[in-house]
């Protein structure tokens, strides 16, 4: 699996041998982490950057110049939210502990995250990260269907422990995952034709009966709703029910990845599922969810979890401690306060018009798709129409250039990456489309 | 494996059966926890503890009574000390963010932490949890050896990951590991007789051959040196040392879990493995090095890591972010400057020292056992001399009754675990040594 989202780093990552022209400050930064992080670190940008605040949608770097922040989607409220950071900073000076004592804000926070789900997920488990609820998620349905068998898709990534990363494909540099994973297209025209919902159901059905003929039994389909990493796709909207309805037919559960598109990102609602009219049996979620403070979760039916705590226990030591579920509550409120998933799509909206703007006037920005703040933009050689990652890389850079941050995705590396934090502002969009209008001109 | 950690959380966990005498307060939240968390939630005692503050050695519950704290290893400096707490609270106003741009905090964290550890380890990577640390170390060794098999002690606990689920046998509450992982007893003269180091290594050996003649190839030994869920067993410094060498010659890596004895817990160092005169492949840490916030490591060789990076990315979200690594740096500082190590090491001697005059006037306290801050007390019944689990959970309720926090280890749940924040005084070791002299007399 070499054209996978790894590439998609090595492209855009930081290159010591490529990079010459580093000023004092940084090449010295680099150096140490390189001594203390060895080889398995990353850094983005031919020239990393060298942070020192965050504010809204603003990174500062040490020179003080503010960046306009496109692509992290953990400070989702935004840097250094006020609300966040009192919360955090009341609660870490009066209690942290785990959660085999009795103490509120983790009950207050229980409630109001799971009176955001429809009625049969009724239940939750707190863990650290977006990796622990992936993983956690497998534990239960393998358990519960007694399958090991999962589909996810071809670029997929779901975390990083022993199992999560046999189900993200594009965490294999070298080889690929086990046999009892499967992967099918991600959804899209390219590989289904007009009819996205049919093709990708069949494709799924596919998978689960070449895993049986194998041997494997099916456990689960696991899809990130928005498909970040295979290049954002977000459309027709409904398009995932048909695919899981034929998982529950074949004994399976759907479990969907909240971790990037959760917490009203998506524009509608606080989940990425509800835009296809699904209700998952488990939803896993992270990132977002305390702006920073590393705290996931997986939200599913008692019925499930009464299997798991028959034969296990599930402990996790920070899981829901106090100051994360402080700034997890925080972040919930903020989001309802501020109006932020009104706002992810209003911003989202211009955003993805203004884009398509671009893509008629600019032929190397080709599609453009998305829902609310994440959106996907196909970067295609002017002549072959074909995905040109140099040229991404190339926009990513000038981006950076001009003080925006951006990534990339998909399995080309071709596909600009955005979703900044949820208050975005319609003017701060416009700087940005004027930045990548002068930079695909150039 | 019926006969495990589990059971001590059964028998020293709330039953809503047993316990019709709970305050409306506690009855109110422990109804809310049940509805939201659903079946695979555990709380403490008989009658739940709820905490609202902790300071120093103490934690307060909403009546306003304080408890002695000798159970909680992560606020391993005092639950909300106010260097951490300063720091954080600076932090977390300022900036929040993954490692993929260059910020100070954690370099200068990493190279204080890296300081620590013996010549060949000089390379870290950040987690947020002790799970994510051994899943990790699990990676490395079986990419490293080619193979899969691990051996561990067998009441282990390491973590709730699928794969270090595994590797933890404490964690079935029906079944058992696979057959790649196998168990050896603890180190202990009941399994080994006088020669603890040669009994444990041929253990081992044994274990390694047994799944080299069923055609699994060893990766790694995995061992927390304090052996905390095992019963406590530190004894005789070195032991570990015949173990490591017959693990390396077999081909495969010492990983010490240091999520529990780590950060000067044992009195000796900074970590438990150095009384063992061994160093380790990989290192994995958690738990206290963030006083709570969620943080957690792996240290390791260049070498191992290269590997590694040739065929998989690691990307961890929150490892290593800023707030936690400001953290943990001032966890680091607070040890050195409050000279706790030396504590650990007086206080638990003192400790040590006082519950073997106990033992020796009372029939139901049995052996005694640490290392600095982390000691093991086994309650054995009066008549036969055999663990027991009920006396144990009588103790412990009682002791809660005089306002001191311990909990239980070992396969029987019938040894005292006691590993206080290493601040503690002299004083408080009296006082406890007090209560448990009238508990175990009533
Ligand atoms: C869709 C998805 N799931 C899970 C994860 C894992 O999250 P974490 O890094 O917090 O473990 C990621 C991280 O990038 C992700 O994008
Ligand atoms: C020895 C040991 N290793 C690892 C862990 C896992 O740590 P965490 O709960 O932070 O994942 C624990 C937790 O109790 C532990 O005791």
């Amino acid at each position: 699996m070499a054209d996978t989202a790894l590439q998609i780093l090595a492209l855009n990552a930081f290159n010591p041998m490529a990079s010459a022209q580093l000023s004092r400050d940084v090449a010295e930064l680099v150096t140490r982490r390189q001594r203390s992080f060895g080889q398995a670190s990353v850094l983005f940008y031919e020239e990393p950057l060298h942070v020192v605040a965050g504010i809204g949608t603003e990174l500062i770097t040490i020179d003080g110049t503010p960046y306009l922040d496109l692509y992290n989607n953990v400070p989702s409220v935004g840097h250094c939210h006020p609300r966040v950071v009192s919360a955090v900073r009341a609660q870490v000076g009066r209690l942290n502990i785990h959660s085999r004592y009795l103490f509120d804000v983790v009950h207050d926070y229980a409630e109001q995250l799971l009176a955001t789900f429809p009625a049969p997920l009724t239940n939750v488990l707190f863990t650290c990260t977006g990796s622990e609820s992936n993983d956690l998620a497998l534990r239960l349905a393998r358990l519960v269907t007694g399958g090991l068998g999962v589909v996810v898709t071809k670029t997929a990534y779901h975390g990083n422990t022993t199992a999560v990363t046999e189900v993200s494909p594009s965490s294999y540099k070298k080889g690929a995952p086990p046999a009892h994973v499967r992967t099918v297209p991600p959804p899209h025209r390219a590989y289904y034709g007009d009819d996205i919902a049919g093709g990708f159901a069949r494709a799924v059905g596919a998978a689960i009966t070449a895993m049986a003929n194998d041997g494997i039994r099916f456990a689960a389909l696991l899809v990130d709703s928005i498909f970040s990493s295979d290049g954002v796709f977000a459309d027709p909207p409904g398009f995932l029910a048909e695919a899981a309805a034929l998982v529950r037919a074949k004994g399976g559960l759907l479990i969907a990845d909240e971790v990037q598109p959760g917490f009203g990102r998506t524009g509608a609602g606080h989940w990425g599922f509800a835009r296809h009219g699904v209700v998952p049996d488990i939803v896993t979620m992270g990132k977002p969810m305390g702006n920073g403070m590393p705290i996931g979760g997986v939200v599913t039916r008692p019925d499930l979890l009464a299997d798991f705590a028959e034969s296990f226990g599930y402990f996790n030591t920070f899981g829901g401690n106090p100051v994360a579920s402080a700034a997890a509550l925080a972040v919930l409120n903020v989001i309802k306060d501020e109006d932020l998933i009104g706002n992810a799509n209003r911003v989202g909206n211009h955003m993805m018009a203004s884009l398509r703007d671009l893509s008629a006037r600019h032929p190397a920005i080709g599609e453009v798709r998305g829902a609310g703040l994440y959106v996907g933009v196909d970067i295609v050689n002017r002549g072959t129409g074909r995905p040109d990652p140099a040229e991404t890389t190339r926009l990513i850079n000038r981006l950076r250039e001009r003080h925006i941050l951006i990534g990339a995705a998909g399995p080309f590396g071709a596909t600009l990456k955005i979703r900044p934090p949820l208050c975005l502002s319609v003017g701060e969009v416009d700087r940005f489309i004027d930045a990548l209008d002068d930079s695909a001109a150039a």
